[in-house]
């Protein structure tokens, strides 16, 4: 094919990615000239070299802070030391903010604030001034935002370095991560597995240790389902407790299924640290959505250290989980319980199937319009699912989508009187949290991921629910179970699909993750259940009794 | 006409209004009979009858509850005085409701709650079990609710006493009173001039020492506009604030302008008390759509005590106020700033009248038809304000209707960042309040309202506002400048409309009220800044320097 045939949606492409390789490239020329004092080569000896290959297994925010404030580290080197891990395309700016930060320290003594210096990276919907947020469609190349979105404004003003923005799949309406301007996102541990999505990128990031946070956004699950299958922890928080403001999203403008942005992170502490220090900075002042909730610390330290009342959700109903995802839960239960917290079962009868069927219908409300006209701008291909999903339904007036709304708030609310009235039988207390699967699988080959049940229902009530590691697929543990569902009937054609996935061989080692989930807008509550939990299946620490 | 011709939606209105009749009735033989010991004539002479006179005049909820526990009144005996005032329905439950509170404070002493014993109406949208919830319609009567709204249940469990329902227009969807089935509700003042609306009834109600407490809905102005006109304090807050729960609407389901409940009172104390013990009891853990944002009694104090920066809006730039309501923002302007507060100017520019571009195309954004639906099940004529609303727009497509919702988005940021960059000259402080008319005119003749611009940007911003009396329209006062409007040319054609309908002589005496907004769910500073002008008007106190 010469160029002149090569479609425009695509010569794009090419040139979208030439510009990035080149960023890469110029980097690693910079850095590898004999004039460079304090050259980057992680494998040769040397002290400051030394130096950055610990800093680099610090994972923790407060960790970070501590080695810049002792001069172990400084932000410049730090941010090196991460951009040999990357593949995007902010590094100038990044590079002058980190000597900023440091000039800063060096003059006062002093961090900028809670997020000096800390490595960040972006899934690309955050509008970062100057670069494109491309959400994965050709027809939004080469148009950069005109100003920073709220968070990272926010989040620069922490001493936060953003590094990079990654990848997503087209329109981001799917749990796994491909397009056509950017390709397809692998599984570090396999690459004919997805990493999930939507996103993907920072799930493959974070897990190669190339950032330290990553932010992505959630619809249906968006962040947990990477955070599950990358063995990471991420928080889906309520809609309206962190900022949206100058995030571009797919069917924008459809806010009854609220998609909200949210951190992923290798271990809890810096979750809860980034998570607090956005708050503290009360976005509300900024985006006009954001409610005035300040960070409870009370609750969150209530959260960690109390016994808990904790509903389990082991089947939806719907989709049956895979033998390891059964085990890793009911594992974590009993240690929980022998950790002296309460576990009740939580029985929703057929709310959740309801409550989708009735979610589902908003993802199609327009006939697909929004991502036609996204993709025509651009003309590339569309990808399988997100072809089907635009040819799923023909649009609704809008006064079949205000009785939608309508039916929406009273399942939010059933389900809401649902929680309040599910307690402790022996105490009659209220329950504190829920802990479901996150998927009904582990991490599976590309095109394989079909059903979100588990992590999209909180989308819908809009709830807050933290991801945590919990354990792995494994040959040997799993084997017995594995075979003793062989004669399982499934219930429907997405049990029998999820159950035709399952291959213990190929997913031996996979990372599994469990959900916490509380009350809406109680994200300290979440978090600090989380943090708990995590103490638990680590051994460190029991509950006050 | 004979029965068989008259038609089905009147023969309901018939039988409607016979029930009504009938209950009132039956309690004013129940209460004429010589047998009954506590005989409520309130003209006649007699201990309890002056008592009884004497609980009429408190419209303070603190004031009753020390009348309550001092023995002086019982909730029994003061709901039965402010029965003789009323014209619904609710009569039984609410003396069986008063006789429980009796009972219960005799045998323990204490009051069931902050509210206990407080008579209290509703606009005929709140769910109240056994009871229809019309809004106007015909074709919503005997349909009763199967269970209370939110709102009821708790005001009940904090002892509030549920009087009554009150009139309001067809559809909700105007700022004056009157349907087919209850009928016009006319001025207390002048039958020939227009109590406001929608929640007209309550502020005829509350006017008329009828209540002590009126419930209504805002989605426009409809708790604000008949305080205005009635010389009555009131609330509108920010949504989410209050619950909305088992609340009837029409065009239920468009949430984006989001309709909200609101109290009226006759003293800011009482609509201080009332809000805060309905956020005391957390109605979050009962209306999936409620923020858990607590009372902050910090931020109230604040307001009230300290010197605030004031902006004033004089002119919305679309419809200039009438002489009086100038006159009277004037001079509350110049109290304030002699008090020691500072006033700055607000300049939108234009951006209120793009606000209300965007607002407009809501309420039609289905072409009518879930107004056209609800008059086509009684049958009953349509009001003239009614019909030109259904039949002003086509329906838009869902595609569309989510452009618009991201044009509101931006209109809020917009207005956010004007709020934000609007500060002191001098000290560079922001504003913490906005001071604006609440209408560009008192109240006017039947079918005069036109123009509610002034109250409805709140809504679409979603920021609190509290309405105040602040004066009357006065030949005296108001004659000079009124003739020096002779000259005016008005900018538009409703501009125009409202420079037509002035009318010094017949509008002579009418109240005027003013509007403090705060930031959204600042629902604590409006009400506190608020107290701080009502106590500036009445000369009570200055600020602390």
């Amino acid at each position: 094919m010469t160029v002149s045939d090569t479609p425009p949606w695509l010569q794009t492409v090419t040139k979208k990615r030439q510009i990035r390789d080149d960023a890469i490239q110029a980097f690693i020329e910079m850095h590898k000239a004999p004039s460079e004092s304090e050259s980057l080569h992680l494998d040769e000896p040397g002290t400051t070299r030394n130096t950055l290959k610990d800093a680099l297994a610090i994972d923790n925010i407060e960790e970070i802070s501590q080695a810049i404030r002792s001069g172990v580290v400084t932000a410049s080197q730090l941010l090196e030391a991460y951009i040999y891990r990357l593949t995007e395309v902010l590094f100038n700016d990044a590079i002058k903010q980190a000597n900023e930060l440091d000039d800063y320290f060096k003059k006062t003594g002093n961090l900028v604030g809670p997020l000096h210096g800390v490595p960040m990276t972006l899934k690309d919907q955050f509008d970062v001034q100057g670069y494109d947020s491309t959400l994965g469609y050709v027809g939004r190349a080469f148009k950069p935002a005109t100003r920073d979105c709220a968070l990272v404004s926010m989040l620069k003003q922490n001493g936060a370095i953003i590094v990079a923005k990654s990848n997503l799949p087209q329109s981001i309406m799917w749990c796994e991560t491909d397009n056509p301007l950017w390709g397809l996102t692998t599984h570090p541990r396999n690459p004919a597995f997805t990493p999930g999505g939507s996103t993907g990128g920072e799930g493959t990031l974070l897990s190669l240790r190339g950032t330290v946070i990553g932010w992505g956004t959630d619809i249906g699950g968006s962040v947990r389902i990477p955070s599950h299958m990358n063995g990471l922890y991420g928080l889906k928080p309520s809609s309206t407790r962190l900022p949206y403001r100058g995030v571009s999203v797919s069917t924008e403008g459809q806010e009854h299924v609220p998609s909200v942005i949210g951190p992923m992170s290798r271990n809890i502490d810096s979750l809860v640290a980034v998570t607090k220090a956005v708050i503290d900075q009360n976005p509300w002042d900024r985006d006009p959505k954001c409610c005035p909730v300040p960070w409870h610390s009370d609750l969150f330290q209530q959260a960690r250290s109390k016994p808990l009342v904790i509903a389990v959700m082991r089947d939806d109903g719907v989709v049956r989980p895979h033998p390891p995802i059964t085990r890793v839960l009911d594992e974590v239960a009993a240690k929980l319980e022998e950790a002296g917290h309460e576990i009740v079962t939580w029985t929703p009868g057929n709310l959740h199937q309801e409550c989708i069927d009735i979610m589902d219908q908003y993802y199609t409300a327009d006939g697909g319009e929004d991502i036609r006209r996204d993709i025509q701008v651009g003309g590339e291909p569309f990808i399988p699912h997100v072809e089907a999903l635009v040819n799923k339904g023909k649009p609704i007036s809008v006064y079949n989508y205000w009785q939608l709304n309508k039916q929406k708030l009273a399942a939010q609310e059933r389900y809401l009187d649902l929680w309040n009235s599910t307690k402790s039988p022996g105490t009659g207390k209220n329950i504190d949290i829920l802990l479901t699967p996150v998927m009904p699988h582990s991490a599976v080959p590309h095109r394989k991921c079909r059903w979100v049940g588990y992590t999209k229902i909180f989308n819908f009530v809009d709830y807050p629910a933290v991801i945590l590691p919990a354990g792995h697929v494994s040959k040997e543990l799993d084997r017995d179970a594995a075979q003793s569902m062989g004669e399982y009937k499934p219930r429907n054609a997405l049990d029998e699909w999820n159950w035709n996935v399952f291959d213990l061989d190929s997913m031996d080692g996979m990372p599994i993750g469990v959900q916490v989930v509380a009350r809406r807008l109680q994200e300290e509550k979440a978090l600090g259940a989380a943090k708990a939990v995590d103490e638990i299946l680590k051994d460190m620490t029991k509950v006050e009794k």
